[in-house]
């Protein structure tokens, strides 16, 4: 019995028909249907080692070097409950077939997890977070199973999670089975399909952190009528999306996503009290990006916003450089070199020297509304990476730990 | 022959169940039904002089002392065109009786009208103003109408001129007639219901001018699919709002007045392009009350939002003092006596000088993020002035005239 280690990224996903609302919070079965777009992990992904040796004396996780107690998250333990069920499975079968196995279900485990993006970018970290930590538990098991099977595990640790196991762009088929047995992720088309998407993330400040997404939907389904009848809309969406993505018709696919986005923030706002994800600086990047596409050429560019004040939008790449001078027209910065790193290396011109495309649509903000820019293409699934990469030293203990002095 | 004039005031009214959509524009026929209180008149009122005399050319109409052109407005022209078929057919009953009549109908008028607060203060003026109109026309042409009836040609003006024919708690009933014969305002509840219910119009400050009413509530209707729902959901709104008003159940009054106030800015938000009201000074003080409502007494004050971002919030007249110092604290002003000048002197204490009743729920805002707040009970229905209160000299022009240069 040796020591087993596998490390592993996964990407970050932002949804384009919007995930809000669970009919089974302890199964985490959503009340609708979804689609995102996968970014790419180059740009944005969690990284998680994990190991198993017969000496660890208990289960141990390390989140961006603060050590975390596994049994008092719920999701935390379903996750590695199922995924050492499966194990069992394995080895039983093993067993029954007169083959040596090694009785990993039964060893503990060691996980160190790192995000390569700041929390403070306000990024939603836990769909990411469990899809590696998902992926990297079934490499070390040596699972048997489709992505899709892998994907109704991630879902226990964090709905979204379960689109983060593949790339490109993928739907979770929110199923009718009350065990959550048909409630998993499929991808609509590979990375490969559509690569000229690109996502350009703008980091929005925020003075007040608004409610988390599992309180806020929890309420949204208890207190707001309109919900029931974004349920009938949504279903039309997903086939219409699915369908723009297959077409690479850009318009219709843009025109859904900003429409899906409103009108989640809708039901946030119908909801009882109330939920604001959307400030100010939100407001203004839709009015932007709206008068970006109300031009000959039409729709251009597609804003969407999570449970926070954070625009993603998607461009054609042909239309990136040009949204990022908009953006950096009225949202300026004080040190450009922060704010927009050009890791595709895609801007002619410096930022806020060209007059923007569209002018005079909403006032110049103060500098700093918008903190920074990132920009990614969309990207592929979950990857397992070398020994060389691991976030655990010889010993079992994190590379880094934070210091809590 | 003599010269006629009439000079009357017509109230505010803010809703508490909104109207947002017509079913047929140019009728002003609306999608659902709305309700109402009316603001008293000795804080807002549109004033409005007519005066008829055989010597005028043609039909003059000054607003706010600037000269406007009647036949280009062709809300104006169904008002004015409605009450003289009926002066008209008042005429032609006296003469068949062979009494003596005036032919009012055939004569030309002058109409001066002005409103007692500032545009500036972003109130609609629409409502008051319109059925400042209808009411002095009415009165000068003595026409033998309910108030009712009358409500219904306010609405040919605008739709929410109809619920400011009378006092107190005014439901809009939709009806179904494609003429809009059966859609007109009724008096819920009488202003000496309910004397305790006072209002509180906090005026916010914003850098751009949202989209109008008119053409905003027209994209809603073409572009959102949550109106579908909330049709569904204001007959039920409607009947537990009338009981709640009925048994003075402040408790239920105000959760409906924010829920509503909430769906109507959520169908807003699911309109392609998303209209915004509210802005982050709207967004806290929906915060603050939703945090001062969470308290042991229960709820407190009720927010709603028209089709801007001033919050009008209602509440018992005692808890008017405590609201008043709330707003003031997290949105202070550099001149208290222009912030509020307390008409009815409920202040014990200067502005600001108190600990708030709840602490901490949103940042202190810049200084003049709300400008101003008015305070005001609800009001009894359209008053006639005597002839000292004329705005037209006897010229027949008005007294003050703003000069455009």
């Amino acid at each position: 019995m040796t020591r087993r280690e596998v490390t592993c990224t996964a990407p970050v996903n932002i949804a384009v028909v919007k995930y809000w609302g669970k009919r089974d919070s302890k199964l985490i079965l959503p009340t609708n249907s979804s689609l995102s777009a996968t970014l790419s992990q180059d740009q944005l992904h969690s990284k998680t080692t994990i190991c198993t040796d017969p000496s660890f004396a208990k289960d141990r996780l390390w989140l961006n070097g603060i050590e975390e107690d596994i049994s008092s998250n719920s999701r935390l333990v379903n996750c590695f409950a199922e995924t050492r069920r499966l194990r069992q499975e394995v080895e039983n079968k093993l067993k029954e077939e007169g083959k040596a196995v090694e009785a990993l279900s039964n060893q503990r485990v060691h996980v160190c997890s790192e995000n390569n993006f700041p929390t403070a970018a306000g990024l939603a970290s836990s769909a990411s977070g469990y899809a590696c930590l998902v992926y990297t538990l079934a490499q070390l098991f040596e699972l048997p199973l489709s992505t899709t099977e892998l994907s109704k595990i991630a879902r226990l640790g964090s709905g979204s999670a379960c689109r983060s196991l593949f790339g490109g762009f993928v739907a979770w088929e929110m199923g009718t089975a009350s065990d959550g047995s048909d409630s998993g992720a499929v991808q609509v088309a590979p990375q490969s399909h559509w690569p000229e998407i690109e996502a350009l993330i703008c980091v929005v400040s925020d003075a007040k952190k608004g409610v988390s997404s599992t309180s806020g939907m929890q309420t949204t389904v208890e207190t707001s009528p309109l919900l029931q009848e974004r349920l009938r809309v949504v279903p039309g969406r997903m086939k219409a999306m699915s369908e723009a993505i297959l077409k690479r018709d850009f318009s219709a696919f843009a025109e859904l996503t900003m429409k899906d986005s409103n009108q989640f923030h809708a039901v946030c706002l119908d909801t009882y009290p109330p939920i604001f994800y959307l400030n100010d600086v939100s407001r203004a990047i839709i009015r932007i990006i709206s008068e970006y596409n109300s031009g000959p050429e039409g729709i251009k560019a597609a804003y969407t916003f999570d449970a926070g004040p954070n625009a993603v939008i998607y461009a054609p790449r042909q239309n990136i450089p040009e949204i990022i001078q908009l953006i950096a027209h009225y949202f300026p910065s004080s040190d450009a070199s922060e704010y927009f790193k050009d890791p595709y290396h895609v801007l002619e011109e410096p930022l806020g020297q060209k007059k923007p495309v569209v002018e005079n649509v909403v006032p110049i903000f103060p500098v700093g509304s918008v903190k920074q820019i990132l920009h990614t293409p969309v990207g592929d699934g979950p990857r397992i990476l070398s020994a060389e990469e691991s976030l655990l030293e010889s010993s079992g203990m994190p590379k880094r730990i934070k210091s809590l002095l």
